[in-house]
């Protein structure tokens, strides 16, 4: 393989970023572009839950609930959220898991429009997304659900006066193609729309505006590029403008306007604690607190450039260094039109991304034929964009993707 | 204070529980009796904990998701739960909330019941319980409830033709008094109802059968006698009889049956699989991993014998030496009638409480004048009760609770 030529390494010597990449745990020898599906362990991690299992609950026991701050972690750790997805203090909680999170905040945004009756959504979407829409669907009769991509070509077309709610992604999570925020939320508002956006693959990748484009609602993962850890807790918008009518179904203790008073009846709270179910996982809670932290002093400004920078050479090098191997580009080729992901497509691409993986490149698979690299500017440099393109070539010219032990892919990847 | 006589000493002797407290972290002086709400830390904890993160988050990454069995955990500690509370391995899944499990099991109830529109409960049910029915009978306008308490002085003689669903506390939050689950099962099929068991007050100190009593449906929460931690996940039991007809609405990706085809059309997966939503919190399950070490060749029988001595002394010993302080027994006198807690009724309940506390005994307050002693035979002996009691017989001679700092109760407790 061909080592990074000198202004690649000039690259990585200019990164501003380049520091960050000590704030976190990665294997020796492992690029890791999977990033956008399992973000890796913050360094502060452990010590974090050092803290919070041996000097709070080993030792303050039941009272840790309030001296340790564990009963206002999702709004506390909503509030450090915020800044990074563009959102008020008081606008964001992280709690249960995205798929409940859409569940509540399809029916407050629902709720809101007692008179229409279409939801507009994406075919490509992320399956949960629409599995959870469907849920929601089955319990209203007269919703009528509008696909880009199987009515119609682009989300604008659907989008009309019957339309009630607006659910889409961010960015594609196959072809990490990127939406523009300030333009579809102002399209949906002019047609009398209320828009759920979908952040989970683009949260702590990018600046996020969501209160500047007056966003209605939105949901998003942490454990992704936010580096939560595996199932860490979801996260949720809701614009302040709809705090005085946020209804919605998971109507649990925590969402209770005195969750310490123990009332038969039910009375919701003020403000975006409505949008709050049961008692919260505190300890993967806590991991995300680290995680966090490792974003302290990043610019999400700087940030994106380095990722734009990122998955251009790597659009650059790929086609230029793996040529006549069948790789078709599936990304936008514009970077601004593009989240902090890489895709290609190739009928062998399950062989190939095992291959590749076995080879110390870590990216991820799509069916039916999509190969996904994710590029996380905290701990990824250019050097590791060309090594894996080195990777990639000698696995393409080598033809080592044609074991047989590659041949199948299991049900779960 | 006076120290345990020997007879007391005696009973810790002779103890075949005695040594189990070895696997929990307790601090020295304090007596806890409030494993009811949070049980304490289990002392492998941590290294469960620092193998996820250090040897397999921080190391396999995205891989661990299969290599280290991160996808499988709610249906393997399903697994594992499932011979403490009666039920087969394919019957329990542990995942989200007791909040969102009991919402879940309740559209699942009603689903069985489409000609029937009456739902069972109690107005002195745990809070949530009833706010969660709230939220599913918004959705429902033909919903009746009916409760104990409010609508007629038993459940039983709520129970009726038209009845759908009886959702029940197992033991009572406040009196701790126990219900009689294969006999009110019994009542409920009788009807032609299904029965929903709420356990969160009994999985875990006492052998439970819910196979054997032929219940519907079950939740519980992991983080009081399971020790499981703060906001440990929830459970949730479906008895094989029903898996061919679950349907519940927050239909997220975890309960396809192909989850990682990522196919647009939502596919119920089989079996009790169709009950999970949304991704885990691994860090939050694994510690429960540790939490059920703990009860390895701990036999719930012995476990529910210890707990009916442990409340049986306390009860005699408050009457006996704390008498004349206007402490009124709130919890069935019977120990076979009594989960593994003593409540008390006082008017000046929270500050004996708060000068308990102060004084190394951990119990809590309901309001709105109920003092409750929970007694977890894992880490708790009889000497701790003799001292708790003393504690408890020098605080109402002293008047030690009339300091005004006891006076006023904060809204978060």
């Amino acid at each position: 393989m061909v080592p990074p030529p000198p202004e690649i390494l000039a690259r990585d010597a200019a990164d501003p970023l380049a520091a960050v990449r000590e704030r976190f745990h990665l294997p020796d020898g492992l690029i890791y572009l999977d990033g956008n599906s399992l973000g890796p362990a913050p360094v502060a991690v452990f010590s974090e839950l050092q803290r919070a299992i041996a000097d709070e609950w080993a030792v303050d026991l039941i009272a840790s609930w309030n001296t340790a701050g564990w009963f206002a972690l999702p709004r506390t750790l909503g509030a450090r959220l915020a800044p990074l997805i563009g959102a008020g203090d008081d606008e964001v909680l992280v709690c249960d898991t995205v798929s409940i999170n859409l569940y509540k905040c399809l029916h407050a945004a629902l709720a809101l429009q007692p008179d229409r009756h279409v939801l507009v959504a994406e075919q490509a979407g992320f399956p949960t997304d629409l599995y959870i829409a469907s849920g929601v669907a089955a319990a209203r009769p007269g919703l009528v659900t509008r696909l880009q991509g199987r009515d119609g070509e682009t989300l604008e077309e659907l989008i009309d006066g019957d339309t009630a709610v607006v659910l889409v992604n961010q960015v594609d999570y196959r072809t990490g193609a990127l939406r523009d925020m300030a333009a579809l939320t102002e399209c949906a508002h002019a047609a009398g729309a209320v828009i759920l956006w979908d952040l989970c693959h683009s949260a702590g990748i990018m600046p996020i505006a969501l209160s500047d484009c007056s966003a209605d609602f939105a949901v998003g993962c942490t454990y992704k590029y936010l580096n939560g850890g595996p199932g860490a807790p979801g996260f949720l918008y809701a614009a302040r403008a709809h705090h005085g009518d946020l209804v919605q179904p998971l109507t649990g203790w925590w969402s209770h306007a005195e969750p310490f008073a123990f009332a038969s009846g039910y009375t919701p709270a003020a403000g975006i604690a409505a949008m709050l179910t049961g008692t919260q996982p505190i300890l993967s809670m806590r991991a995300l607190v680290a995680a966090l932290d490792a974003f302290e002093g990043v610019d999400l400004a700087v940030v994106r450039q380095k990722s734009m920078a990122l998955t251009d050479l790597f659009v650059a090098l790929v086609e230029e260094r793996c040529a006549g191997h069948g790789l078709k580009l599936a990304a936008p080729r514009d970077a601004e039109q593009r989240g902090s992901q890489v895709s290609f497509r190739h009928a062998k691409g399950y062989a190939i991304v095992r291959a590749m993986i076995d080879r110390g490149v870590v990216g991820d698979f799509r069916a039916p034929d999509i190969l996904r690299f994710g590029f996380a500017p905290l701990y990824i440099g250019f050097a590791d964009v060309w090594n894996a393109v080195e990777v990639m070539r000698k696995v393409m010219e080598t033809g080592a993707w044609e074991t047989p032990a590659y041949a199948n892919r299991p049900a779960v990847t």
